[in-house]
């Protein structure tokens, strides 16, 4: 199934799992693909800078896209292609397409300077992946250095049918959601599916100010479910309340380099991962560090089943 | 009274209030100065990019160290004097502490490359401010753009001994508060005093890891005392509980720009500041903005009586 | 005298001549006035980061600006008033003017980020000058970190009546000369003066595509203004020929930091400044580098009498 | 041949050759091999940015390497490996080893922000690629944003036995390579070879400064070898006229982005490539470009024969 702008709900980040000594541990594979889908996502994304993706080779990317796709039995699995040149972004899109792949997600590249370059960049990358296949517009300025206005976005997406879902994680970032649904409730911008990432540190106004879901990695995704669930069902002040419970876990998990670290322990003690293991490079997950997330575990618990791991 | 390495508890980082035409407004600043004492503060910071520092002119920045200082009566105010030159630094930096800074507070200047780059320009300032004014190093990578590593913070301290406090708003920044600590008490390194800033974002766990207090602008820096108080009492669940409830608004508060419009917002509410005024050019705080922030008070004063405002 | 959009010729960037103990060195600042205008320059820009501006303090600025002014006696003297906030520009900028500056020179601040944020900046600016102040827009992502496309300089142009003079040292930047001047050509963007800064390392061929002169502080700006005079009388191979016997010592000249160095020793070589010190902090000049200095001239002198010092 | 520290003489960058559809044109790639050798150069670097490495797959990127490495029938081949992920450098630079290359080049990854973090990069790319495998450091702050310290790299250098060659191309950077001869030369540091980058627009002066070769892609190779042989001879001078004359078309070549352009338009005039095409996206090469270019060249023919084309 490919991906359209009626896109809502979760989409999670998906970690790779690793065994002890660094090869992709496949049962762990299989065991997350069935658990993003009980948790109630419609569908997630690998090979992002939270799957390790620059850890990986190419063949190895190739059987992890093909095992998850399979698993996912026409659910849909976006695939990250962002790559410092357009001749690997197009040889892995057009790989990963075949394979079944719902669509791509393509950040802007490094050292954008102005916003011409930054358009040119999404054409030239639509010209690589192929104006056919359906792309989610990464727009995390903490990440990629590159700040994308309003108009721009705006312009971006006026330029290309097959861009159907924006990840926004430009922080701040509310007051870029209203902008844009109100381009199009005046008419001045068509609809896109708006899905928010950042961790989801601000689901809970994002959703508020209307977003259509999510597309991040939060170690509860079954939380993410939820809380998108409440809010469309108008159950404002439950969706607060049990985004907040989560939002102190939610938070540390948040934390660029070791929160990819909290994120697999915390998947491994529910059981989803069998090691917490990452490749190396890898940050620092300290015994200060492992003892706080139980901690927060521990606390969250009171309020969340869930967490009773 | 001079700054020195056994400050702890809070010192919170002041706005600076203007009236609805863009003068400074006296009567909230004396209003203001009162309010941090009251609330429990040991201290607070005039004149940081969150004081708006960048649009007084030299003679407005004279006007409000001096009239905050005579305020304060003794008790320690200390001043922002990071610059774009050593000139200038040197200029405000003498003319406050002659009107009776407890300190100055620097960051590294733009564009630092190296570790030796970043040393250099830590020499030079301490020369522009005199060695015998005690100083803040202000670390927060976010900010300035420059990153330093556990060793050449290590080394910074080392080699000024009228540095006296770190404060630490780097991100992720936990096992740097340990590192610290730790060469603290294998005698590596002396004894130093750590606050944190980035909002408090971290403050449960920073406290944990042993910060002396924090030294940043949350609205509610009563919270910040008592957070402080609990964790020094060794009630580690109650400092978590009451950290916990502020989160939400404390995350709100917390992003760039906006939030210092979110932060004048809230004191206007809790009747310390006359009016939320920003000078040109400021953020847009837009009627969304508040009707969240709003709600997040509501929210708050379920568990914190100061949110009833 | 105001500057307006017929400035052309050579406007060259001064450095602050200084005493050996750091004083600012007066005697030489009136040889170097003098020099400037008696060299076939039409005028000079003080205070900008050559002329250490930010190692001088408020009063020591306008003490510089006054006497220049002064000595310059109606000739057209340009300010530097690039500074972290818009009070300071404000404040500067009018005593300046009040002075007798024919205009000041503003930079894009760090750190903007997208095409609208930089045009904010400049309505901030203009507002803080005040819209009748003639001002230079220095267009130099090199030293600024900001890059201005082609589209984004000509709105910036057609927003702002006051702006008269583009200080294009955009690299590579030919064919934005090409792409301005043809804007001009097709009525599409009012006449603006171009003058090339960068050091003129390109100006040779700058001059091919139609600027109307430099603003740039080459050490031997006598050979800008017979360049440029050639240009205009259509000898473009006697000033290929110029220029080239310059480009040795012009690109030595050129290297950050050091090159301010090398440009007051030089002006000491040929008696227009009694020092070359810098004040602190200043780049290593070292025996090495002197020494090639040296050499570059003596091979110059071979070509060029002017450099027989 | 695997490379060791006495590397000297001239090692090319090269450029990768394409026909008009944009497919590599391997004629001109063994003309260009040819080419290289018959002018001196000692070997050469492919795919390397100038290569434009980014814009060709896996498959061709190591048709290209086998393709030139056993054409130049055991003299040096370097190849670029420098990737955003430690896999795909590991993986890229097993392959080329497999096939004969001497060595491979890498560059510090993008986004390191402290002396700590470089030193660690360069210990994760000695693990990636192997520590048997002899490598080129490029020190290019220009183009990866990465800054170097003098004592980082005596720190690098001493840590990996497998560095064996140098890419300066730092900028100020003369008195680096002072610093670095100094400490071979006082022992604190072992000897290595220290070529130079940059397109050679300080060649001159290096060389004097003492290092042993160049390591750039300047469309004049054979007047680099020129100007090390004269320079090893002691003929400074000599050298100096040389290098002069073709300081107006290298500083022109040296345009980024669009220096690849003017240079693949140099070799082609000199009927090393069949066609100047880059794959899109390419910078534009205007007509106007192309005219300055035909001009520097004529100039250029009048003091060196070989521009006569």
């Amino acid at each position: 199934m490919k991906l359209d702008t009626s896109a809502s709900g979760v989409y999670s980040i998906a970690p790779t799992p690793f065994s002890e000594d660094g090869s992709i541990d496949w049962t762990s594979v299989d065991r997350m693909t069935d658990f993003y889908f009980e948790a109630g996502c419609n569908g997630f994304t690998i090979l992002g800078v939270l799957g390790e993706a620059p850890k990986l080779d190419a063949e190895e990317a190739l059987q992890l896209a093909s095992r998850v796709i399979k698993r996912a039995a026409g659910k849909p699995i976006i695939v990250g292609v962002s790559a410092p040149g357009f001749a690997a972004m197009r040889s892995l899109s057009r790989k990963v397409m075949d394979l079944g792949a719902a669509g791509v997600m393509i950040a802007p590249g490094a050292g954008l300077k102005t916003d011409d370059q930054i358009a040119a960049y999404f054409r030239n990358a639509v010209d690589a992946v192929g104006s056919d296949v359906p792309w989610v517009l990464q727009d995390y300025p903490h990440s990629t250095g590159i700040t994308m206005s309003n108009g721009l976005l705006k312009r971006v997406i006026t330029e290309h049918p097959s861009l159907v879902i924006v990840k926004h994680e430009d922080w701040p970032g509310l007051d870029k959601i209203t902008a844009l649904r109100g381009w199009e409730k005046d008419g001045s911008m068509r609809k896109i599916s708006i899905l928010v990432g950042n961790n989801g540190l601000f689901l809970d106004f994002e959703l508020d100010r209307g977003v259509d879901g999510a597309n991040t990695g939060y170690a509860f995704p079954d939380m993410l479910v939820d809380a998108v669930k409440l809010s469309k069902a108008g159950k404002r002040d439950e969706m607060h309340d049990l985004f907040d419970v989560h939002l102190p876990l939610l938070r540390y998990d948040h934390q660029p380099g070791v929160g990819l670290a909290v994120r697999k322990y915390v998947l491994q003690r529910r059981g989803i991962l069998s090691t917490a293991t990452m490749r190396k490079p890898a940050p620092a997950f300290t015994a200060e560090t492992r003892a706080e997330v139980d901690y927060l575990l521990a606390r969250l618990a009171k309020h969340d089943a869930r967490a009773k791991v």
